[in-house]
C-alpha cells in the first residue's frame, strides 16, 4: 500500500463514521474548528510567513504573493465562514421522493454524502478550511492536495482540523491532506478508484483540463469561464454599457468575468461609442473582428482566431459585430466554456430564445455573469462553479456534494 | 477530421436542434419509429438473421445466440416500449427551482437535456432502438457503438430511426451507429470530449472497468452488481428463504441478482436447513466460509477469498455465517459492488442501521434485491442501473438523462 493508498482507506472508514453523524456533531466540528482559528490563528499564520519568505526567495509575482498570503483579518474571515456554513440546512438525510408500489414496496430517496471527495487547488491556503467545512457539513471525508507554495500553510490549517475534529468525537481522518504535493501524487489521487468517490480540480485551466483527462476518479469541471455579453439589436445600450464594464472589469481574473464581447450591427456603432469610454479607465486592450475594429480604429488592434475562446483572465476584451440573434447564440455556444452567459435586450422573445439556445450553466438576461456565484445564488457558500452537465451544473453547494440512495422496505415481496 | 469527429460534431448540432423540441415533436419521432418497426419490422429481423448466421459459423455459444436473437414477438415488444417511453412525461424544461434575490435577480433552475449521450454496448440489438428511444425523449442527441456480432442489425435499426426521425422534421443525426465497432472506435469514442457530454457503458464488468478507466469524458458506470443478503437474527426465517431463492435463482446473469448471503450465527443452522432444500431444485453450488461449511458438509464446497466480491452471473451462491448486524454491514460496504443490498430481519432498529449505515443505490428491508430496476422502481423504463454517486445512483429513467441550467432575469444589475 503506498502512504496515498493508506490516506485513502483511512478517509473511507472515516467517511462511514461521518455519514452517520447527526447535524450538531458536524455543526460542533465546524465551531471547534473555528474557535481553534480563533485562538490558535497565529500558528497558521506563522506557517504562513514560512512560505511567503520562500515564495518571494523563490521571486514569486506579487499578485501571487497576495494570493499566498494571510492576514489577522483573513483568518477571521475564514473563522466567520464556518459559522455560515454551519448555519446553513443539512442537505443529509432529507428524503426528496416517496413513492408506495402496488406490490407495497415503500422506496423513499435519501441524500447521503457522495463519500470521499479529492480537492487538488493551487495557491489560496483559505480553500484549505474553506473547502474542507463545506465537505465536513456535507458529511464528506476529504482529501486535500495543494499547492508545494502553501504546504506549510496547509500542514498547520489540517493539523487544526483535525484536532479540532477529534476534540468533538469524530474521526480526524475526514480531513486529510496529501503530505507531498508531487505531480506523481496527483497522478495517484486521480487513480485512487478505490476510495474517492469523486475529484474536484480547482485552479487554472490547464490543471482542471489534466485532470479531467486522466484522472479514473469521477471529476468535476470547475471554474472554466469564458463568458460572452450579447448586446442585442433590442438592448438598452447605457444598460448594456454598465453590464459589459462590470463583467469585464469588476474583478477580470475569475471565472464569471466576460472575455468577450458580441453586439449586434444595428446597434454597433452607438453601443461601442458609449461602452468604449466607461472601459477606457481601466485600459482594456480590445481584440476586435474587422467590423468592430473599422469602429474604434486606433482604440483596437484585429483579434486572431486564437481570441475567440480566449479566457484572458484581465483587462483584455475580444470584440465581435454579429449579424443576428442566431449568429450570437451559435458563436457562443461554440467558443463558450459552459459557465455564465448573458444576453442584452429589452426584447422578450430575443430574451427567451438566448434562455434556451444558450447551452451554459447560467444564462443572463440584463445582469451581469459576475453573478454566477453560490452566495449570490443563494447557497450560502460554494465550493466551485461546475462548468459540465453530468452531476451538477453552476455553483455548487452542499446539495451539490451529495449524492442519493433508494431505501425499500418490503414485507417479504419477491419479483 | 477522423470520421467519428465528424459524427460528433454532427451529433452535437443535432443535440442543439433537439434540445430545443417541444414534448410532441420528441413523440411523433417516438411513434414514426414505432410504425417503422411494425411495417418494416422484416429489415431489421433480416439483417439479425445475417448477425445470427455469422455468429453460429463462428461457435457463439446459444446463450448468447438467444441475447443476440430478434424475433417478431421481440420486435413488436420493442416498438410498444417506444409507446411506453412516449407516454412517459417530459423532464425537459421542468423548472424545480426559482428564487427571486434581495438584488431584484430571479433566478429559475430548468431542467435540459445532458447533450449528446454515447453508449457503448454489447451483443443485444434491442438495446439499439430502447436506448435511442429514452435519449430521444430526454432530448439527448446519442452516439451507440453496439457488439461486432449484431453489427448488420444495429446498422437496419439506425437506418429505420433515422428515416424515421428525419421523417417527422427532426434531424437525423439525433441517432448515430458507430460504422466499425473495433477496440479503436471504442477508445476514440472514450476522448471525444468535444462533443460527447457523457459515456455509458452497458454490459460485462470488464467493459465497464476499462471504459471507467480510460475514458476522459465523463462517465456513468452501470450494472456491476455483487448483492448481497443478510439474513439477521431477527429474521423471520420462511422470508428469508424465499427471499434469497428469489434473489439468486429468478434471473441469476442480471446485475441485481444475489451473489453472497450472509447469516447471523444464531440463527445460521436453522436458516440454512430451510433455505438450502429450497435451492437444491436449481443446483446452486454453494461455496462456503468454515462455519457455514461445517452447517453444510458435502452440499457445499469451501470458498476462497476471491469469492467474496465475486460477480458469479449463474447458479453459484458465496455463504458466510457473521457474528453481529455490524459485521454485516462492514463486508457489504467492503465487497458489494454499491448496487442492491438487503437485510431480511422483523427488528425495526437494525432494519434502519442496515439502511443507513450501508453504501449501496438501493437497500433492501424484507423485499428481494431483483426490484432494483426502472420500471420496478416506477421510473417506466431505465437506460442502466448507476453504481457510482455522481450524477445518478440506481435505475436511470428520462430525468436521470438530463442536466439543468441557471436562468437569471435581471433589469440590468451589476455586482
Amino acid at each position: 500500500m503506498t502512504d496515498l493508498e493508506r490516506m485513502g482507506a483511512a478517509a473511507k472508514a472515516a467517511s462511514r463514521v461521518l455519514a452517520m453523524a447527526d447535524t450538531e456533531a458536524k455543526n460542533r466540528a465546524l465551531d471547534a474548528i473555528a474557535q481553534a482559528l480563533n485562538r490558535q490563528g497565529d500558528r497558521w499564520l506563522a506557517a504562513n510567513r514560512e512560505d511567503l519568505e520562500a515564495a518571494r526567495a523563490q521571486g514569486m509575482a506579487p499578485a501571487l504573493l497576495d494570493r499566498l498570503a494571510l492576514t489577522p483579518e483573513r483568518v477571521a474571515g475564514v473563522a466567520q465562514g464556518l459559522g455560515q456554513v454551519a448555519a446553513l440546512p443539512d442537505p443529509v438525510g432529507v428524503v426528496d421522493r416517496t413513492v408506495a408500489r402496488p406490490n407495497g414496496l415503500v422506496i423513499e430517496r435519501r441524500r447521503t454524502p457522495l463519500g470521499v471527495v479529492g480537492i487538488i487547488y493551487e495557491a489560496r491556503p483559505n480553500v484549505t478550511v474553506d473547502a474542507a467545512a463545506l465537505c465536513l457539513k456535507s458529511g464528506n471525508a476529504c482529501i486535500l492536495r495543494g499547492g508545494r507554495e502553501a504546504l506549510a500553510s496547509n500542514r498547520a490549517a489540517v493539523e487544526l482540523m483535525r484536532q479540532a475534529i477529534a476534540s468533538v468525537g469524530l474521526p480526524p481522518d475526514c480531513v486529510s491532506l496529501v503530505a507531498d504535493p508531487s505531480r506523481e501524487s496527483a497522478r495517484q489521487l486521480m487513480h485512487l478508484d478505490r476510495y474517492l468517490d469523486v475529484l474536484i480540480p480547482r485552479g487554472g485551466a490547464g490543471l482542471i483540463r489534466a485532470v479531467a483527462q486522466n484522472a479514473s476518479v469521477p471529476v468535476i469541471r470547475t471554474g472554466e469561464g469564458v463568458c460572452h455579453v450579447y448586446v442585442d439589436s433590442a438592448a438598452d445600450l447605457d444598460m448594456g454599457a454598465a453590464i459589459l464594464v462590470n463583467a469585464k472589469c469588476s474583478r477580470p481574473s475569475v471565472c464569471n468575468a466576460a472575455e468577450c464581447l458580441l453586439v449586434h450591427q444595428s446597434v454597433a456603432e452607438a453601443f461601442l461609442s458609449r461602452a468604449v469610454p466607461l472601459l477606457d479607465p481601466y485600459a482594456v486592450e480590445l481584440r476586435c473582428d474587422p467590423r468592430a475594429l473599422a469602429l474604434l480604429g486606433d482604440r483596437a488592434v484585429p483579434a486572431r482566431e486564437e481570441d475567440w475562446g480566449a479566457e484572458y483572465g484581465g483587462y483584455t476584451l475580444a470584440v465581435r459585430v454579429v449579424d443576428s440573434l442566431k449568429e450570437a447564440v451559435d458563436f457562443v455556444n461554440r467558443y463558450g466554456t459552459g459557465h455564465s452567459e448573458c444576453i442584452v435586450t429589452q426584447n422578450r422573445e430575443a430574451a427567451e430564445f438566448f434562455l434556451s439556445a444558450v447551452d451554459a450553466a447560467a444564462v443572463y438576461v440584463n445582469a451581469s455573469t459576475r453573478f454566477t456565484d453560490g452566495g449570490e445564488f443563494g447557497l450560502g457558500a460554494e465550493i466551485g462553479i461546475s462548468t459540465q452537465k453530468l452531476h451538477a451544473r453552476g455553483p455548487m453547494g452542499l446539495e451539490e456534494l451529495t449524492s442519493y440512495k433508494y431505501l425499500v422496505r418490503g414485507q417479504g415481496q419477491t419479483r
